[in-house]
């Protein structure tokens, strides 16, 4: 009796790719994948759930969830200071839309490739609403990860790129009527674009491992996140609200509604990266950080804003809350 | 501010646990986990995903939902003849039951303990159902796994353990009423059991590795994945249904319902190895395998009965159809 493809069979066709970077010996079509990294190597692991409706509006378009869902994962190792190397996914669907597993499929294929890593493996089930668990691996020289623990006193806190963004970007996308009248339209479609297309710091991360003394990647929101960095180093901070760094659409943004910073500093989903380091590499041009606080000794997590005013007290997006929106 | 514990961090509470594996750097609690796999080793991936209601019962009990999800992963990598070394754990809760987490929890921190393995890393979400995605890491010599592709004419077709028990085991979860009056209390505690608490064949995946030609395991029902192993073999077989080792339970259950061989031979969930070797192995008793069949050239994928009857047509279980029952 021959066995003929089924509707899994067609599935899993549109995620088997033939590309295979050295490192990755077996990829999908057996019962797991085989990566051999390169020697004096450890190996980087990190998994996210994203589910349609809570993660992303569940009308977003396949190939900004293809996007995000890998780049959520390739953050967790950009701030590990690894590089990318293979990815599993496992994919609950709804319905098969032929349709839009092309898109998908074609999408995580064109991000993989750009970030640097193939897909090996994976799983395709049914599932009441679409669902996305990726397992992202990558690999750094051993001994060379940057971890949450480790911050120094006196260290600089420098992010990457800008916060505050996506957190904005999704009431956009939110479309609950709050927006301010004054934000253009090249406005918007940045705010919207940070929201789906987050940049996983690679490059900053991977220069920067073996020298910042810690790190993490800011998803839950700024406040938390340095929490997290905080509580692990056993240190507190000095945190200057003033030299957070802000796109232009956030700034018009914070012009018309100044009560949205709590949003910009606890809204999460900036994908950017939080680095405690020496001054003289937080000062250099060359990895694009900005200065936001210092490390102090003080109570473990402790955040204390500069000029002595009273940080928002809220929390990061908490997905066991209801979106505060 | 100092940033105290919320939800989230009480759930991750449950899941960071101190045992640590040589091999395993960083477990959880950072952006991503390290691992440093042994050298002269390939490093092997698997990952599932489970959804409540539909891979088990939406009542099942915590522990065995905990032991299922470890076990399903784990027989990937047995099938590989890899050696289990840590796993992450992607976990969406419709909400949040600490005395279900507990259980869960406690539990698959047995299982891992039991199966060699670490828990590294995670995420925790909600979800509209209970959602588990566990992606399991092992390691194996270079070049000694076993893969689909391989086996060669005249092979032993092996299976360990038993067939079908978990498919019957599936219509007794149901209680769906077509369950044979015969058979006693203990046939209907086995069948229960192979469905819900698999047990993965790592020592004989890792025992035959580099000596069987082929292999996979036994997920999707005995014909279906067959198929697959020699579809990938671009060969056919021999398959001698007498020969199927079935538990005591199975052989009661198909004498009063014989059509029901077609549930054994398709219903999958068996998580047994189906190995391709030479005779010398097969029979070797110290693998505890049973003979079921043999390669032949042919139809690439083409499963032929021996004594000419017409093997039952229906394919393994497809979640993308409703289950049959």
């Amino acid at each position: 009796m021959p066995t003929g493809p089924d509707e899994f069979d067609l599935i899993r066709r549109h995620f088997d790719w033939a590309m295979r970077r050295p490192g990755v010996v077996l990829g999908v079509g057996d019962d797991a994948a085989l990566i051999e990294p390169p020697p004096g190597t450890q190996t980087v692991i990190s998994t996210d759930m994203l589910i349609a409706g809570r993660h992303f509006p569940a009308d977003t378009p396949p190939d900004a969830i293809a996007h995000k869902a890998l780049a959520v994962n390739l953050s967790d190792l950009a701030a590990m200071g690894a590089t990318p190397l293979a990815f599993t996914l496992a994919l609950g669907l709804p319905a098969v839309d032929t349709d839009w597993l092309s898109s998908f499929s074609t999408s995580l294929r064109e991000v993989a490739g750009r970030w640097g890593c193939d897909l090996v493996g994976g799983d395709t089930v049914r599932a009441p609403c679409l669902t996305i668990s990726i397992t992202a691996i990558g690999t750094l020289p051993v001994g060379e990860a940057i971890r949450r623990g480790g911050a120094r006193v006196g260290d600089c806190l420098g992010v990457t790129g800008t916060i505050g963004d996506a957190a904005l970007g999704l009431r956009l996308a939110l479309g609950d009527g709050e927006v301010p009248p004054g934000l253009t339209q090249a406005d918007r479609s940045h705010l919207l674009r940070r929201l789906e297309r987050p940049q996983p710091r690679l490059a900053v991360g991977q220069a920067l491992r073996d020298r910042a003394h810690a790190g993490l990647d800011v998803s839950d929101g700024l406040l938390q996140d340095l929490g997290h960095l905080l509580g692990a180093s056993g240190l507190a901070a000095e945190l200057d609200l003033d030299a957070l760094p802000l796109s232009a659409a956030a700034r018009r943004w914070l012009v018309e509604r100044p009560g949205d910073i709590d949003r910009v500093i606890n809204g999460g989903d900036d994908y950017e990266l939080l680095l405690a380091l020496p001054a003289s590499l937080a000062l250099d041009p060359a990895w694009g950080l900005t200065v936001i606080g210092h490390v102090e000794s003080g109570p473990p997590g402790h955040i204390r804003e500069r000029g002595g005013r009273t940080l928002p007290g809220e929390r990061g997006y908490d997905h066991f809350r209801e979106r505060q929106t």
